[in-house]
């Protein structure tokens, strides 16, 4: 344990100083200088292993260990390499240094693998530097395309074209087929939240990523002085909303885990001390790991809401504007990293992901899984983001131990 | 009628004509060009109705008809004459053209009164150029003070000493004594509600202004991920502030009128669809009658509001930043408006007034009280602010009746 605990602080030290932010924490934006430098690094890192280096055509990095034995059958790991403006050491990144830790680790102990054992290092998750998520994974599997990406620009107006022909990558040749070898998929990735922390576990089996739901509501009452109008004759938009959200969070509640319903922007106007609000825009974000009870709780809560509004004399607008599935991780990899957790003794839970992760684009293609650890008090997306080193190693060992049983076993 | 409807119209059109707003309404405000040809318009149609016109020091407007027998005693009437930017064609102006036509009215019919009448073009009320109100009314009485304006200055840097030199006016002296001859003081000014409107009455009859509390409150929580924050672990500001919200709106329909409660302003931090807000700033406005109630009333919402955000796990933070104690109307005088609406026949009520008013200046001093004329819509401080011609007539008859029964009987 000592020793995983120095290897993973190392190469987190190591990786992040590509992209390093004067304002704290890691800036590392798809295709740019620090993103290709870590690219490169890490492919220099993965030849000193032993492993064999390929890019693919957008800038997925993978390093591979041959099998000996099915040599059709890949068994892969990894994350994204870039960050969000200002991101923390860990998100995306501690997911391919635990692969390289892992497959290291697994060649030096036990040699050549019956089946190929695979990092990938994925070009691209965040969607932080165009507007466009999941390039890395999407292009894997196909799904993301020329059109998707040909008309939009970073915040500088680079395209995006100009900025992956910079890089020296392009579009992915859609003539050529799809890989057909992969067998398995295993990401590990800070949790974002704070159950493992609160509940004293070091890791996560992340059986299902949640779906959701996002709508914009617009509430139109009636703006009037504050003085001078009597509580009677309001329509009172402040007042409906808080109605509103009292009822949503009663009735999530009442839902219980997974589910979770936030409101997390609300908008007044004139939004003015001594002026009935006559108008307020809020947004709800609901998820659950289930696509029938988003469906359920949201229509319920929206007939709800509409209820509320006539009772208030207030005009009520609902837009969905997001409406993801639900994605179920492989039933059967969950059971080997559980089993795994296990048989080694890791003080480990179940558990669903309440955030988007690569993962959720490999499923449906790949028997998929995740293994999460503890995000010290759940931040993420912050320079402040933090996992202590022993749960690192926690991680480290836990993905090791699936991956030996994944790539060595029969 | 017929008559006083016409005169009423054309002297609104004329005064509004001093300050016209190309984006609609009127904008007078303190010392400009536009103001000070106003109260120069007005003090030339003073002295054509054959009224004794003078300025005091800082630039109220007086025009006087002399009483036959009670030379001490002033019946005074009339309100201020600038506006807030975009501001209507009514507030404050219409309190002055009122009491030039009331008393037009009664010189003609009934010529010389026993006491005293006095119509006044009040410098200042809004606020609206300098951060300060009442400068005209606080005036009369020596409470508005040098060092009170001496540091201010309006949006274009001017400052308030300055402007009132270049209107041809300066501080008053405080060495000279305040008049002691007012009697009564009886102003007319629109609703600015919708109460007289919603229930059909041409004339209101003030017994009281509001006094009001005013609060910032600060909730702070914790901003967390909306995915993966499970519901026990939030605390969740916008949730908090929904049921301070709920109760406190409960609670204020329980007190009855006449007492409001205002959540104008909601600002939550980050605001944003996916984070659990963390902190959230809004603002409390509560006004009331009397001063008692609005003690007991805020006293029971703070404790209720600290009971809310214990239970929610969230710090509360109460700022209470204006504490304003309502004014009563002088019960002899509010008796003789409301004999004289009965006995003509007018369609009146007795109410309060919600909002501010000269009045509440000089209540402590002088026996005092209000008529009100409906607001359609209770629109006001807007250039939509309107009011029917047939009711502006009945204000001018009921502010008529009054000054006949105060000026003109023993």
């Amino acid at each position: 344990m000592v020793e995983i605990k120095k290897d993973v602080i190392a190469l987190v030290d190591w990786l992040s100083s590509f992209g390093k932010d004067p304002q704290g924490g890691v800036s590392r934006l798809l295709y740019t200088k620090e993103w290709k430098e870590a690219q490169e690094g890490l492919k220099a890192l993965m030849e000193k292993d032993g492993l064999t280096t390929t890019y693919d055509e957008i800038g997925n990095l993978f390093g591979r260990l041959e099998g000996s034995k099915y040599k059709n059958e890949t068994i892969m790991s990894g994350s994204h390499v870039d960050t969000v403006v200002n991101g923390g050491t860990l998100d995306g990144q501690y997911g391919i240094i635990a692969a390289l830790l892992a497959v290291r680790y697994l060649k030096e102990q036990y040699g050549q693998p019956l089946r190929n054992l695979e990092i990938v290092s994925l070009a691209e998750e965040e969607g932080s530097r165009f507007p466009y998520t999941f390039w890395g994974s999407k292009n894997i599997f196909g799904i993301a395309k020329k059109e998707d990406v040909q008309a939009i620009a970073d915040f500088n107006g680079v395209p995006f074209e100009k900025a992956m022909n910079d890089a020296g990558f392009g579009y992915r040749d859609e003539s050529k087929p799809l890989r057909d070898d992969l067998k398995t998929f295993v990401e590990i990735h800070i949790e974002q939240g704070s159950v493992l922390e609160k509940e004293k576990k070091s890791v996560g089996v992340v059986h299902s990523i949640v779906g959701q739901r996002r709508f914009t509501i617009q509430l139109n009452g009636e703006a009037n002085h504050a003085g001078t109008t009597p509580m009677h004759y309001r329509k009172d938009t402040v007042h409906t909303l808080s109605k509103i959200v009292v009822m949503i969070m009663e009735r999530a509640k009442q839902y219980g885990d997974p589910l979770v319903a936030t409101v997390g922007k609300v908008e007044p106007n004139p939004n003015t001390v001594n002026v009935v609000p006559g108008h307020t825009l809020f947004t709800l974000d609901v998820r659950h790991t289930e696509k029938d009870i988003i469906v359920k709780f949201t229509e319920e809560i929206v007939a709800e809401m509409k209820k509320i509004a006539a009772e208030m004399e207030v005009e009520i607008n609902i837009d969905l504007w997001m409406d993801e599935d639900p994605v179920p991780m492989d039933k059967h990899v969950v059971e080997i990293l559980e089993k795994q957790c296990k048989e080694h003794g890791l003080n480990y839970r179940l558990m669903h992901s309440g955030a988007g992760h690569d993962s959720q684009i490999f499923a449906p293609h790949v028997p998929t899984a995740m293994l999460f650890v503890p995000s010290i008090k759940g931040i993420s997306h912050n320079p402040k983001e933090n996992t202590s080193p022993e749960d690192l190693a926690e991680g480290v060992r836990a993905l090791t131990n699936a991956l030996y049983e994944l790539a060595y076993k029969e």
